[in-house]
């Protein structure tokens, strides 16, 4: 999260405005939570520019709760749901979608260790199926899609969980976006929902209540009691993404810190990315040292100098960098200073 | 959430214990947040005296979630259900559960505006049911269980989300127990079941594996991001209440406050709380005016005294006092005195 954001929390923590409460305190039917919850999803509109046929939900159970709730709100009895697989969360959703129905996978990058987006024109969609999902940033592999897939009038439905808010999104080309709040949007627990309004209403019977998006968009997401310290964060995160001048503002520092780390990382063989370069991720940066070996001495002498959370994925092992909203340019900039150290001395 | 708790939060909310990170910014795999919530476990099955044989989950969904949660892990595919009506809580729950399967209600309270809870000789069973559902505190009516259902070896579940940790509580009896947190338990946004081992592992095809007992059992609570902010708060709860003299120790102060409010109200008929005497909540305690047009000067000048959030709930008027643990005796002695105030004025 941003320090600015958590500055601002630990300072109306006790008493919010004036009120004399907590937010965790207040009731969220209340004057105050409600003037909250609507500036957050005021600001959330006009940051991704979102039409008005779009309903914002604030959920919970995280981008994994949406992998049952999309095909329970969308999958018709006997429908068929496209998914694109380009890694480990991709792969999670389709596993929880085949609980529901028919999952035809219509391209996958695991022949190349998913190290690219499969291009649109492989891709074998279903004829009339229910939905196409696309995992558009993967955590793991580090791939991210630069393009929105045309998917001929069937609804394209994201997991954008890892790169939502991170720069300008289409979203005019979307039926549903999902995504855990937990890496630009705020405290994880939260799971944001966008969904258009002919999608609403179609949920099957056996969808339980919290994920049936018309009983959550008829209640303004309070059908349950939301999680009401989570959606003031996020609203707190999306004031500051407005002064850092909105999504076209926060991807300038994105492609910046970016371009600076894979800049290092291309600069001789030394360090290597094998993701596509057209569709290597601005969030997840994962990179292997030429030498294995030298991966634990890497790890070791970037946590000393305060680098830390930089160990790869268990899956895939090796050096990831996750430079989300928040991680500051300067952040990025010692990481790389690092990197050049390291390789000066063990080149 | 008691004082104590949210001052300590505070002051650890951008550097948790010289980690120099938030809580939030953690992994939640992480050896700090590890540490966090393996403590707030111990620290709950100690307050609780939870058996070996008891699986803590720590969920998210809210209450509502376990409504569907509860029939997905439980409810055989031919099986019935059988629930007992105490109000509005009851109800939903209730609705919920119709959408898998056959549910008998075994007994209600309607017959009387919910005003008590229906004796246990009354109750209608279903030989072989799969379980047995109860709705341990209703907020709205007012009424609270103070004995534990003997089900004959059919597992009993309760939604206890308003009063868990009022007070010691018999969980060997009980097969599972769920609970929003935004009661007694931390902020809402995070979910506590409690579920004995032979009823983890029977969840239906169909069930999000969000909810999936033996999912989130087999993942330690972390089949997806938990809400780990929620879950570090919970955590100083439990440590608060262990300074409160554990369950025997909060109940004792409890037991004055609901005491004292009580005691008010049955002093003369100017006020009036309709619930059989043995089933009043200690947690929420709804009251009347003998005259409703003091309702609306009543509660103005209690706001106008700090006294707030004391409007009876939309579906049966009133004033309502929610006493959670965190409400200190001084606070329902300020009522209690606005309330001899008001009735030497008005009476």
């Amino acid at each position: 999260m941003p320090l600015p954001v958590l500055e601002r929390a630990r300072s109306e923590l006790l008493d919010w405005r004036g009120s004399g409460m907590s937010v965790m305190e207040m009731s969220h039917r209340g004057a105050e939570f409600m003037s909250i919850i609507a500036k957050a999803e005021r600001d959330l509109r006009d940051l991704l520019a979102l039409p008005d046929d779009y309903r914002v939900l604030f959920l919970q159970g995280g981008a994994l709760a949406q992998n049952a709730g999309v095909p329970l709100n969308l999958l018709a009895p006997n429908g068929v749901a496209d998914y694109v697989d380009t890694g480990h969360w991709s792969q999670k959703s389709i596993a929880e979608a085949r609980k529901y129905g028919e999952v035809n996978v219509a391209a996958s990058s695991a022949d190349r260790d998913y190290t690219y987006i499969p291009d649109e024109a492989t891709w074998r969609l279903t004829p009339n199926a229910s939905y196409v999902h696309v995992t558009t940033n993967e955590t793991i592999g580090g791939v991210e899609y630069f393009w929105t897939p045309d998917t001929g009038g069937v609804p394209l439905v994201a997991d954008a969980s890892s790169h939502l808010l991170s720069r300008p999104f289409d979203v005019a080309k979307y039926g549903v976006i999902y995504a855990g709040a937990q890496k630009n949007i705020g405290p994880a627990g939260l799971t944001l929902v966008i969904v258009r309004d002919d999608l609403v209403g179609r949920a099957r019977r056996e969808c339980p209540s919290v994920l049936d998006y018309a009983v959550q968009a008829k209640a303004a997401s309070m059908f349950n009691t939301p999680a009401t310290f989570g959606i003031y964060l996020a609203g707190l995160t999306f004031e500051w993404l407005r002064e850092q001048g909105g999504l076209a503002g926060i991807e300038q520092q994105n492609i910046a810190k970016a371009g600076a780390l894979y800049a290092q990382i291309d600069r001789s063989g030394f360090y290597r990315n094998d993701v596509r370069r057209s569709d290597r991720s601005r969030m997840n940066v994962p990179f292997f040292l030429h030498d294995e070996r030298l991966t634990a001495p890497f790890l070791d002498g970037a946590a000393a100098r305060g680098l830390v959370q930089l160990k790869g994925h268990r899956a895939v092992g090796g050096v990831r960098a996750s430079i989300y909203n928040a991680m500051p340019l300067a952040g990025v900039l010692a990481l790389v200073e690092w990197m050049r150290e390291f390789e000066r001395d063990h080149g």
